[in-house]
C-alpha cells in the first residue's frame, strides 16, 4: 500500500484534486469536501441532508458508491504524473450499516498502480451528530490512467 | 428470470414503486424518471444535467451507480409482498462507455428471489439527443428483504 | 454483445483456445471440456467429482468461479488477434443455488473489446444427472490483454 | 474488525474449521493446509503444484479465488455458534500479481457480522522460495449464515 505524510493546500498535488472535484457537478451539487491528501491516500467528507437521502430517510447507497468511488479515485490519480487521470473501470461496494444524520467519511487508498490498471479500495465511516463513529461501507476498485485532455 | 408483461400507472405495483422513489431525496433532486413495471423488472431514466457531471463533463459514475442500484433494486422489491421492501447488501458495476447529454435509461431485473437474498442485475444505456444508444455500464447486485417500517 | 456462429473443432479459433485450456493445470485435473466456441462466446463443462466439492459434497465455489473465470476469459480471447491474450484483473460472482452431481456448464460472453480492457459476463447452469437445469452463479469480469509471450 | 489472539490446534475453533476444510474434496485434493485460527480471522496456504496452474504456469486465477473463498468463509464462520455454519452469497477477487512457485497465503477477515449477512475481506500474499512476498490478490465477500446439517 502506498502512502505518505499528509500535504498541505499549498501543495500542488492538493491543488490539482480540489481542481478536478469542483469540476465535478454532482460531488459539488452533494456538498462534498476535501479532507487530506497524501500521495496514494485521499480522504473526502459528504454531509448528511436532503439531497442524500433514499426512501427511509438515511443516506442514499448512490451516494455512499459516488463518494468512494471518488476517494478512491483520486487516491489512485495522486500516484500518478501530472498529464495523467483516470478512468473507473469497475467497483463493488459492501454496505455495513444504515447512517442517517451528521456527515460520511471516506478513504481511498491506491493498493497496486501497475502499467495498465490501478486497484484501490475505499473505506465509508459515518460520524453522527455527537461525533460517534460507525463503519458504513466498503469499497473494492479498478481504475485505468489515461492522458488528460483538458 | 423473472419476468411478466408491464403494468400500467393505476397498478399498485407502479404506485408502491413510485412513492418509494419520490421518497428518495437523491434521485428526486437528480430527476429520475420511472418508465416501466414488470413483476421482476423495473426500468427508470435519468436526464443530463450540471448535477449528474464528473470532472470531464460526462454522466458520474456515481450518478450511474446509483441509476443501476435503484433500478435493480426496485426490481428486487416487486417480486415481495407488500410489506416487506428491500436493502442493497452489496453491487458491483463496470463502466462500458463514457456517456455525455441525453439521458439514461436502467432496466434492473430480479435474477433470483430466495429466502435470505435476492440476485439481481441492471444494464444501463445512453441515449444521446439524436436518439442514438450506446452501453454505459451492467450491475450486479445483492439485496436482502427486511420489513417495510414506515 | 459480440456473438456469431458457432465454429467447428477444426477452426483455428477453436485449436487455439483448446490448446491453451491444456496448458492449464488446474482445469485439466478437474476435468474441465470445451463445448462451444464462437467470436466473443465460448461455453465450458466441469463434471461432477470429488475432486470439487466443498463440506457439504455440493460443487466448491471456488470451483465454480474458476469454471465462470476461464470461459468468459476465453470469450475475451476470442475477440483478439492471435498474437495476443488475455489476463483476468478481477471478477465478481454471485452464487445462486447449491449444486451436486452432473455437471456444470458455464458460458462466457464478451461484453465489450475495449482499448484498455475487456468486460464479460458469465452464466453458469447445473445439469443434474436426470437432465434438469439450474441456474448456479452469475459473473462480470474485467481482462486485460496482453502480448502473448509463450 | 473482530480479531483476537491466535488459538492453539487443541482448541474446539481450530477443530471446527480443520474438520470443515479436510471435508472440501476441492482444497484438500490441491494441498491447502490451515495456519491461523482467531476470532473473526483465518490463515490458509496453498502451495505451488502442477494442480494449481493457468496456461502460462502461474498460479490459476480459480485456484486463487478459491483460497480467498474459503479464508475469508472461514473467518466469517469462526464469529458464530456451533451449530451455524456459512454459505458464499458472492466475493469479488483483484488480481494484483502473476505468482508462480513458492505457496500463497491467504488471511481472511470478519468485517461485520450481521443478523442476515456476514462482510468479510481476503488477502491473499505470495512468498516465493527464497521467502520474498508479494501482494497477489484481495477480495471482498458476502456470506449468509444457515443453520449446520451435518
Amino acid at each position: 500500500m502506498l502512502s505518505t505524510p499528509p500535504i498541505s493546500q499549498q501543495n500542488p498535488l492538493w491543488q490539482r484534486i480540489q481542481t478536478s472535484l469542483e469540476r465535478q457537478g454532482l460531488m459539488t451539487h452533494l456538498g462534498t469536501r476535501l479532507l487530506r491528501v497524501e500521495k496514494g491516500l485521499v480522504e473526502l467528507a459528504l454531509p448528511y441532508s436532503d439531497k442524500v437521502t433514499q426512501q427511509q430517510g438515511g443516506f442514499h447507497g448512490g451516494a455512499i458508491g459516488a463518494l468512494a468511488d471518488i476517494a478512491a479515485g483520486y487516491a489512485g490519480l495522486s500516484t500518478l504524473a501530472d498529464d495523467m487521470e483516470v478512468v473507473t473501470v469497475e467497483y463493488k461496494i459492501n454496505f455495513l450499516n444504515a447512517c442517517r444524520g451528521g456527515e460520511l467519511r471516506a478513504v481511498g487508498r491506491a493498493i497496486k498502480t501497475g502499467r495498465r490498471v490501478i486497484v484501490t479500495t475505499a473505506d465509508v465511516v459515518h460520524i453522527d451528530e455527537t461525533g460517534q463513529q460507525n463503519p458504513c461501507a466498503i469499497m473494492q476498485q479498478t481504475l485505468a490512467s489515461v492522458p488528460k485532455t483538458y
